[in-house]
């Protein structure tokens, strides 16, 4: 704390030489994209269901099967397995049948094609004149390959949570993240619309960039808040951001 | 064989849906950026040395030292601190004194700046509208990312043998390359100006091209030529490879 105590204090940022990005609901908007895929597959094969309450549900699903791999009680698995095996009970639940191996795939790939927030590809475009821009997602890394190119998302490196075998926000991810870059933590500002990741990152060193997406859980659904937060930069998008890094 | 037995079989390549490329020689020229980062080193130091014979000691230094990891005789070491290791005894061996650290720090890093070979940015560009296209090199992933960005190529996405903790040709690099991109290897070419890369891959089911690169030893330098091998494609360079492959 500075020595008025109320102002923030000025962050310097000088240092950072490359940005990390978290991806789901920071760069792309999984809800409507996986809604509108749940939708087209359900009309195509007859199926009616709340698809908004089935993308919730599946989203909502992944976090508990993956902290039991953080804790050790299930081997490493990527997120590509564990949204499989919640989507077999989502389907389940739902008493949705006759979906060929082929057409579970299709879907389960969905979270490969994931659309960007409408100011993501703009704006890492314009981060990246200045900085390395990079991955650091608990998406495994064909799925970040095949997001990236599917949206035209340019990425410098594509770093993910499986090249640690730990999930976020184990520390081991930031650090691999870090090492792999060739950079110190404190050149490195990870950037997310998430709390959690932000402050795991900032206690082993990193820079943080708190990007507000209102609508990541839908109109109604309750996005965080970064008031209060001890966050280097809050942005109001990617645009934002990158008037904020003078890129 | 066929039946005709000479003229070659038709190789089958429509399963490819990536290319992991070698880089050193293959997407770069190292010999004339290494050359010519010296002498302009030298020049400014009031050094004078054979800068051609420099490179190729370098470059000639670290197969041993890389070797020696791969046998376990030497714990994991990139390939940054491969070079560094080989610099320090060539510094010596040309009584080149009075490089302070960061001048060191800086001309080992002329790794990080090597320029493409004048067809290799169209190229890619040419096959990444069709494939994704990954590196696959013995260089560490820092040193990579900083050469794309200062080259101007695109990949969409870094891998190194890094990843694998082990070195080409050793089977780890390629099978977690293919791992990581969620491909089977035969979904996977590598390419490569050198043969024992593109036969390492090949014997673990990669798809092969191999691309000539004429000068990658100098004018007077024995470049390896793909007569009589069995890869599935051999081109002049990117554009014929792209060519090739329909992209």
């Amino acid at each position: 704390m500075n020595k008025a105590g109320k102002t923030s204090p000025v962050r310097d940022i000088s240092a950072v030489r490359a940005l990390t990005f978290d991806v789901f609901g920071t760069v792309v908007d999984w809800r409507s994209s996986i809604i509108r895929e749940c939708s087209v597959l359900g009309k195509s094969k007859g199926v009616e269901a709340d698809w908004e309450k089935f993308a919730d549900s599946w989203r909502g699903g992944y976090a508990p099967a993956m902290n039991m791999v953080r804790t050790g009680e299930l081997p490493w698995m990527s997120i590509d397995s564990l949204h499989r095996t919640v989507l077999e009970r989502l389907l389940d639940e739902y008493g949705i049948e006759g979906l060929s191996e082929s057409e579970k795939d299709y879907l389960n790939r969905a979270w490969h094609r994931l659309k960007p927030w409408p100011d993501s590809v703009e704006g890492i475009e314009r981060i990246r004149k200045r900085f390395i821009a990079a991955t650091l997602s608990n998406g495994n890394i064909s799925l970040l390959v095949d997001m990236a190119k599917h949206s035209g998302i340019t990425w410098d490196c594509v770093l993910s949570s499986e090249l640690s075998g730990h999930y976020k926000p184990d520390r081991e991810v930031y650090l691999t993240a870090a090492g792999l870059l060739g950079l110190e933590p404190g050149s490195v500002m990870m950037v997310a619309a998430h709390t959690d990741d932000l402050l795991a990152a900032q206690a082993l060193g990193f820079k943080t960039a708190f990007v507000s997406r209102p609508l990541e859980f839908g109109p109604s659904g309750r996005a965080e808040e970064p008031e209060g937060m001890p966050f280097d930069i809050t942005a109001r998008d990617f645009l934002d951001l990158a008037d904020k890094l003078g890129a």
